[in-house]
């Protein structure tokens, strides 16, 4: 029970949820800085979802939704195909979090934009929206799914709910219940049937009922929007009663978390974004090496073993050195730098299933772990054993990408050529991500998903 | 970790899940009475829809789902829209649990036919599928969805998880599956699909949202099983895995309970079925008082003071002397014995807005409550006491309606044809009765579930 609601504040209706809900549907004064979050957001997005769109779970997923599809308005981005808004909402959030290249939310481990984006960009299709309405419904979107993650955090992840989708929902109906002009009363109601939709476990990441809960996440948090449009109603309390979302899914939960200085202080402010496709404590290892290989010329036949001194996370998650797939390389320490050695890159063809025979043929470093929990995740000392008796070293304090050292509109904007690119993407790239960048002037957001499909 | 698999059965892969895959897809031997127990819950799953089809979060699910729906080949229950397979799901299903007057398996409190049924008779409109194909495809699912609520039970529910949504997609996604002939393999990929995307609240009961819930879990059970059919895996554990869905949902789960004594005794063969559209421990009240009107000529204004001798729920859950709207009168002990005696009657329209009011301004009965532990729920002693001196006593041991003494098939029936009367059901009643009796005999199940539509 961590929110202690009176009688007297029952009978107000002074609760948490009422002000998050206040705050979602009219919440004007959105600092700039947090708006160019959002634009950041929202390009490293698109790039995330050029990355996934041709992976094997969307297939499934368009394959046995397109049968269900009663229109053709919405676009799925680097596809051909066009898709009614529900399943268009689906596959473009599944899509772009299926490599957990997406964004970061640290304190919580969401990646806020994934579940939120989709919707108000496919509504935007269908019904026009401007540029400024589907941007602030978004950043508002994600504030309200990062403050519900903090409330039930640090337990729910670690139980094993997979918390982008879980949380993923409410930032979903907040955002799309904003955009269609939901009264506070009615996103109350959108949370209560969020609330009884959100789902998502940890145990299927690394496969394809992962990108289902996320596309559910996306599409029932807009129909959530919808339902509470049309009376559909719900608890007056779905977050913070007794038997609310955060004591159901959360033990001693948070909820003042909800709501502290809301409007004045911002979780979406602390967003950050990956360089590289790889569980996050690996970043700082991919720097270092790569940065071993320019600057010092390090190839892989030079090596004799390697020393890591990092987070204890990084020895938990990333010491595989039998790792098989693309899926696994992304948590192999040993293969992530055998493959940086080798190629000087660190991009998604360098942890495919191809990239991982790769290293095994050339054979894979020596690491040898040593834990110092007084470490961030974003930290690491790497020293170098080399086959002629010499050692190099590198100190990484805070890796590119972390919330110290943010990756700069430039380096996003690169991560989006990339991937782009790499999804053999035929439009107009350029025009694409200044639309992105300058969306607080479009007349209809709904152009520029349009510039995303094939 | 309820389930202690050895490296020796993870190897080998004989896990629960892959014995329940393999029982769901794949068992044929099925004892005609359990066979029975499922043309029995049909009869009373289409009576409680037609009971259903018109509330207020029908309506609003209708409103929104329509504008998505891409055909007009599946039946609505008791309406004319012509809608598509998911969304005809959804509804059906939602309708169908509005009221909570559909089946119970008493061990669990999980209403099992709502989530499963739907799909089965849409699929059969769009694709086509034999009525003895349907019928086993229902009971198997059921009982898989029974199975994982005992398995999680008794903390899922008491925790605040809407047990009939949360474990009903489960059911969906076994039946769906078996129908449209997933492998075993498919199978467990569907129970993931259907882990990922299992949700629901306690908290929501009484409201829109709980429809939302239940609709969801046969809507996206039914997609789980297409979405195994395309390929989308999961993990190969989704049950039993130490962060699989018992361990998440559940707190110290018996897994055996997933597979014991599976195909040999049968959790769906406890199915209940309620004769009155009240909180189960008011049907020996209500039975009572029936009886006494009909047998003694008791009438309202005869009533001094009622005592109730009866389990310690009946006073936690139906003491409420000032219930005001229909929803609340169903868990109205003073209610249900003035409108009882009002009018010799307990159907849905005793137990509604109007109803309360009526028993407002006639007067409500003084009942006390004699809570005694050592009774069953089905069980009461009613003392009344009259205006003139004397007592009249019954004793209720087991009440119609509970699993000692289920309802006759007759009675089902007699249930069904008041639903369908009072949705003004202007189709040939008989003949979709006579159907579902018979539905072995249907060379296509799907034209059962076209007689039922307006």
């Amino acid at each position: 029970m961590g929110w202690p609601v009176s009688a007297a504040v029952e009978r107000s209706g002074a609760t948490p949820e009422r002000a998050l809900a206040a705050f979602a549907s009219g919440f004007h004064e959105i600092p700039d800085a947090v708006l160019h979050e959002g634009r950041r957001a929202l390009v490293n997005i698109f790039a995330t979802a050029f990355t996934g769109c041709r992976e094997q779970p969307v297939e499934a997923m368009l394959r046995a939704g397109m049968r269900f599809s009663s229109g053709v308005a919405c676009t799925l981005i680097g596809r051909s195909e066009r898709v009614d808004l529900p399943l268009a909402a689906s596959i473009n959030t599944a899509g772009a979090n299926i490599f957990d290249f997406d964004d970061t939310h640290e304190a919580t481990i969401i990646h806020p934009a994934a579940a939120v984006y989709s919707g108000l960009f496919a509504h935007a299709e269908l019904h026009g929206a401007t540029g400024r309405d589907v941007l602030k419904s978004f950043v508002l979107g994600c504030e309200v799914e990062c403050r519900v993650g903090n409330a039930v955090s640090p337990y729910h992840y670690a139980h094993g709910w997979h918390i982008t989708s879980t949380c993923g929902i409410f930032g979903a109906a907040a955002a799309s219940g904003r955009l269609i002009g939901l009264t506070d009363e009615q996103m109350i109601d959108a949370f209560s049937c969020a609330a009884a939709q959100s789902s998502g476990m940890v145990e299927t990441l690394g496969t394809g009922a992962k990108s289902v809960s996320m596309g559910g996440a996306a599409r029932n948090g807009y129909i959530s929007a919808q339902l509470a449009a049309e009376g559909c109603g719900g608890s007056a309390r779905p977050l913070s009663a007794p038997r609310g979302y955060l004591n159901v899914y959360g033990k001693d939960p948070v909820a003042e978390r909800l709501t502290d200085a809301l409007g004045q202080t911002w979780e979406f402010a602390a967003n950050t974004y990956k360089p590289y496709p790889v569980g996050v404590v690996l970043n700082p290892v991919l720097e270092g090496i790569l940065d071993l290989r320019e600057a010092e010329g390090l190839r892989l036949e030079q090596v004799a073993r390697i020393e890591l001194s990092g987070h204890p996370l990084l020895q938990q998650r990333t010491d595989r050195p039998l790792a098989a797939t693309g899926r696994e390389t992304q948590v192999s320490a040993q293969h992530a730098i055998a493959i940086a050695l080798l190629t000087g890159q660190a991009g998604l063809d360098e942890f495919s299933d191809a990239a991982a025979h790769r290293t095994i043929a050339a054979g894979r470093p020596d690491v040898q772990f040593d834990d110092d929990s007084g470490r961030e995740v974003a930290s690491v000392r790497l020293v170098v054993h080399l086959v002629d008796g010499r050692t190099l070293t590198r100190e990484i304090a805070q890796a590119a990408g972390s919330r110290g050292r943010p990756l700069s509109d430039a380096q996003i904007e690169a991560k989006f050529v990339a991937a782009a690119e790499r999804a053999d993407f035929a439009g107009d790239m350029r025009g694409l991500l200044d639309a992105l960048w300058s969306i607080d002037d479009a007349a209809d957001a709904g152009d520029i998903i349009r510039m995303a499909g094939h």
